[in-house]
């Protein structure tokens, strides 16, 4: 039986959850695989955290030369996270010809062209199945499930933590630093929580999910990215009498030769599969050419989850004879004559608070039809010594919007846009 | 660039959509995929069928022969349909080293065996994605996302003419007949629809899904299979009221050795994704040890998804440096030591009509409290000269429940199980 030797970067929460599907399903791996892998040498800082594991100190290498010059290993799996020092050393084992089965969405997004190249001078694969959507195969979909179609479109939910704010504050009617805190207590999101809530996680995912899709780097600075910090209890429960549901999107479309890629708080209409994904559950809806409409669903992080991924990747890597690279110019700039536009077009929702004075919607619908915005639904509240007035528009482009939002503030000093959310349709 | 030269035998529906998608998307894949694929031979014995699809005359082949011979064709198509001829069909091209790539499901279900050592004589790759949930990429998922994981359920509806049936019935009232006489015109059902409302089709796909989740043989003619001919308005009625919507669903188990595969409609919950999945629509449920619950939903059937699964395998096909076979003994039998069974656990809902007179509710209870049923809800109704009480059972085995319907239909003549349906937990 083919005996293959991993070794693991990295032995925090996923590192582990890798260590443990690799120890406690060999033999079924060896089964349904009939390949023996076996974890040999384990690199991290923190001896403790190894141990912790109940992995054995004779496992402990005491450096990433050590594990690069095991001619016995032959796939490494990454699980430090951050760019430095994990690209250093993926780099270097590459460069020995060990295949790299990394988790790590920020160092693949910002250096995919680097490690990739290590990978061609090594001979050797780089799989990252992990980085996006946890336990959900979609980028082994991406690349070898769906290879017959154009991919035009890829909206979803593809960040845990925030999706955990979000069902939380909707379902619980709590607010948005209370939801954060209470993600913090049970490790849903980290002390300093930017990475998540500001959206760099879910624009490193898209941008990789995208550059799959659309068969051209996307660098993840094209993607426009918005957070969900100013979301409010208000905004949740005015989408709620309107029929949706607040979702962090992550969506990527391609006409032609016209790329959009963002991130940002969105209506979702109650009906729609996607507002049905709740808690830390993560989905992705892809249309194709020819495949129309599909959904792949799933635990979008965890030990476990993101584990199986990785293990699913080194049962690939092993099995593969010759490595899979990316079917384009990997080089970290878009394709020439591909265009990243960033005036995309949606529905949009905008909550407007007004002096309550007579003629202020005329005012303000004035305004909208000189930028071009057409309205469809208009809410009108009274509010403690002001009003609030709520606008639903037709199919806008963002520029026309913006122009609008900057005109009604204009108008009067009183007026403020507290919300601009757009409505997925 | 390299070339390959592709032959489709059968040019229904779904071999035109492969012919489509080959033909207008032909430069997209020489560009992303970096092979030139060409439909160089075309086998159908319709010639106006052919050149209804614009294929030219010259394309038609005489005979599977002419296809076999042809040194210049690396991969085959199959999309006739049925066990013979495509049976003898896909062998003899498959010996002549010929990869395959079909959409049969009951072939494939039925003969894998047989086919596989025919693609292993001539060094030749077997494909089938297409078979089971049109453009779902499912079966690369099990085969190359999901190799870390013991699956041990996989829940779907796999089945796109009982889903728009079963949907029709239950958005707008109408009646199995009716509904099955407008997916009929709408030619989403056939004139003969027993495969598919009898649960046949599904039992195929699901005999061929969960040997490759299950990792051994599971013969079709082991699934225990239930249609949804039985299925009335007053069952919907009583789902909805109850919070269930109707689906025919397959379920494949596997705990330890002991596995169990069934098709029968089904009480979903509501607030269930399944429950969601609506008209033409098909979903899978999995569920690994380590990656937890995942769902795959996509457009089950139609040219254009059946081709997309089609063609990706094509891609798939020629792209491989070596076949990729099953990861088990495929000999046609469940391997030694595991065992299918028939006795499988669920909750049930039943109704029965029953003489209205004192006592028959009391009757019934003793039935379900001596077989071991134990009961979770009661529903009684009046009817016309009767009445009709309905009963949501905890869960209980098969074998217990079928024992208390045989005992209750004993008690008193008047007494007839109308509807028992399974229900989803």
């Amino acid at each position: 039986m083919k005996k293959i030797n991993v070794a693991i970067m990295g032995i925090g929460t996923v590192g582990g959850g890798t260590y443990e599907i690799l120890t406690k399903n060999r033999d079924f791996l060896r089964k349904t695989q009939g390949v023996d892998f076996e974890v040999t040498k384990v690199l991290d800082k923190n001896l403790e955290r190894i141990r912790s594991f109940g992995i054995p100190d004779g496992k402990a290498a005491s450096s990433v030369d050590e594990i690069a010059a095991d001619k016995d290993i032959s796939i490494v799996v990454e699980t430090m996270g951050g760019v430095e020092p994990a690209k250093t050393f993926i780099e270097k084992v590459l460069r020995a010809g060990k295949s790299v089965v990394t988790a790590n969405k920020e160092l693949v997004s910002k250096h995919w062209p680097d490690l990739e190249a290590a990978a061609k001078k090594g001979g050797a694969g780089l799989y990252f199945e992990a980085s996006c959507v946890g336990g959900v195969p979609i980028i082994r979909a991406l690349q070898e499930g769906l290879q017959a179609n154009k991919v035009d479109s890829l909206v979803g939910i593809i960040n845990g933590t925030t999706n955990y704010i979000l069902s939380k504050m909707t379902d619980e009617g709590v607010s948005y630093a209370d939801a954060l805190k209470e993600a913090q207590q049970l490790g849903y999101a980290e002390f300093n929580p930017t990475a998540d809530v500001e959206g760099f996680d879910a624009a490193y995912k898209l941008s990789i999910l995208s550059s799959l899709a659309f068969h051209t780097c996307i660098p993840y600075t094209c993607v426009y990215r918005e957070g969900i910090t100013n979301i409010t209890k208000a905004d949740i429960k005015a989408g709620r009498e309107l029929g949706y549901v607040i979702k962090l999107l992550a969506i990527g479309k391609r006409s032609g030769d016209r790329v959009e890629v963002r991130v940002h708080p969105t209506f979702v209409p109650v009906g729609h599969p996607l507002a049905g994904v709740s808690g830390s559950f993560n989905a992705v809806f892809v249309h194709g050419d020819f495949v129309d409409d599909l959904m792949f669903y799933g635990r979008g992080a965890g030990a476990r989850p993101t584990g199986s991924a990785i293990v699913s990747d080194v049962v690939y890597a092993a099995k593969r004879s010759e490595p899979l690279y990316s079917d384009f110019v990997n080089d970290g700039k878009v394709a020439p004559g591909i265009n990243v536009s960033t005036d995309f077009e949606s529905k949009y929702y905008l909550s407007v608070s007004v002096k309550d004075a007579p003629g202020v919607l005329a005012a303000l619908a004035g305004v909208f039809a000189r930028c071009g915005v057409s309205i469809e639904t208009v809410l009108q509240r009274g509010q403690d010594g002001g009003a609030s007035i709520s606008f639903l528009t037709h199919p806008s482009s963002e520029s026309d919007v913006k122009k609008a939002v900057a005109e009604i503030e204009d108008l009067d000093d009183a007026n403020k846009v507290v919300s601009l959310i757009r409505v997925l349709s």
